[in-house]
């Protein structure tokens, strides 16, 4: 019997953006592996295994559904959203790269959609041209990297979306970013924070870079930053609809004036 | 008879890769409005109209989809990948900025796998950590602004994913782009063609940032550059996997001690 791994996103949350995809290979596996949370999104099934474990035991977690499959068995690890976006596959593969013997085994990782993509949906289009995704952990990264790419990110004029803003182990950062984007961004940028989208407790706000309280992020956030040339489209009874437009970095624009200045 | 828009993507073409709720949209809409090779990824169906377009007449697209929401019919303006990214829903709200009258219409978008996404999971994880994407078209923005932002993402540790990188009409963009990335990360540097991924027609190859030919792209395809931390992981019968380790950046690694010289 010839084992598999599937690397399977699951997506925001919402079975209505699992894609068939990753269904499939959840009903096919022998064995469900992941992170606690996210398993508990995949109902339990006659016959079929679940291996939940911490947040912080990615390595432990990979090396679990590695030797699963090379036993022969069929194995899902599951990932938030997409896996190879701060989700799992980077994990696996480093440890498949310290193990040869597994990089022979039947091995595939299946796309998810992002919080990054499900968050633009909500709120618009604020991504529109050219943008950046930065995780705020500065677990496995100094905090001076993650700090001069902020810098680059909003001097070159990319949308910003960050990852992991906050956690109790973390509660600086998210506030130390924002400060870092002012001294590069128009105070009146517009800001997004995207909480649990598309699942039951989403909530969605707008403000600006230069009101932004880094006390409404948690981990299950994630922060858009837009770009000088981002804009707000008021609408009836709801958020403004939040987009960036195609045409951007125009020398002849104001914002493009105000930041060469 | 109240209208309604969803801003459906299509996600990279493979029917396991579309959302169920993309599905649901689709089936309900009376009419399906695209730019005609994504509008033909979708049976004809009875009593559905459809209304292709062509590739650069995206702001007439959108003003076609609103007017004939604002009629009252159901509609479905389909987009390839991920509507928010490089699609059609920042020209949406262009239309709808200076429409107001369109602002309370019943309009979502919903996401779909983006290209990036999907080309990373049949490489491996080359996203891995923090990432940047970036657009070479020129019709809508200076090249200067677009070398500006190769230059700030490379020096800063992005991995970059290059969107529409080539076309007939722009035939020097990806060689200057790779010209101007040399300058920046070691020539050692992993990059990916990713071309048609999860269609018939998929072509994956690796090369080096040193070694990368711009002819082998074309319109449907997506190069990923690594940064200076990424790797390749050998494998038996099929390329090595490409991946970003999650720790990167560190002042202690060579590729940083390089980048900093």
């Amino acid at each position: 019997m010839k084992g598999w791994l599937r690397v399977v996103g699951l997506g925001p949350g919402d079975p209505a953006l699992l894609t068939p995809e990753a269904r499939a290979a959840l009903e096919a596996a022998e064995d469900v592996v992941g992170y606690g949370p996210y398993l508990a999104r995949w109902p339990e099934r006659p016959g079929q295994a679940r291996h939940p474990s911490d947040n912080r035991a990615e390595r432990e977690r990979a090396a679990l559904a590695l030797t699963l499959a090379q036993q022969g068995r069929g194995v899902a690890l599951v990932s938030g959203g997409d896996p190879g976006i701060f989700g799992m596959a980077s994990t696996l593969f480093e440890v498949i790269a310290e193990n040869p013997d597994w990089a022979g085994l039947d091995v595939a990782v299946l796309p998810g959609i992002t919080a990054l993509s499900a968050a633009a949906a909500r709120l618009g289009a604020p991504l529109g041209h050219d943008f950046c995704a930065i995780s705020l952990s500065d677990n496995l990264k100094p905090w001076a990297v993650i700090e001069a790419r902020l810098a680059a990110a909003a001097r070159a004029g990319f949308v910003i979306a960050l990852y992991n803003p906050l956690s109790r182990a973390r509660p600086w950062q998210l506030g130390a970013a924002f400060a870092e984007l002012r001294r590069h961004l128009p105070a009146e940028t517009p800001l997004a924070f995207a909480r649990a989208v598309r699942r039951p407790e989403e909530r969605l706000s707008l403000t600006t870079l230069g009101e932004a309280d880094p006390g409404r992020a948690d981990m299950a956030t994630l922060v858009i930053v837009g770009s000088a040339e981002s804009r707000l489209v008021p609408r009836p009874g709801a958020l403004p609809w939040f987009y960036t437009p195609r045409r951007s970095g125009s020398p002849a624009s104001p914002a493009a004036r105000r930041r060469s200045q």
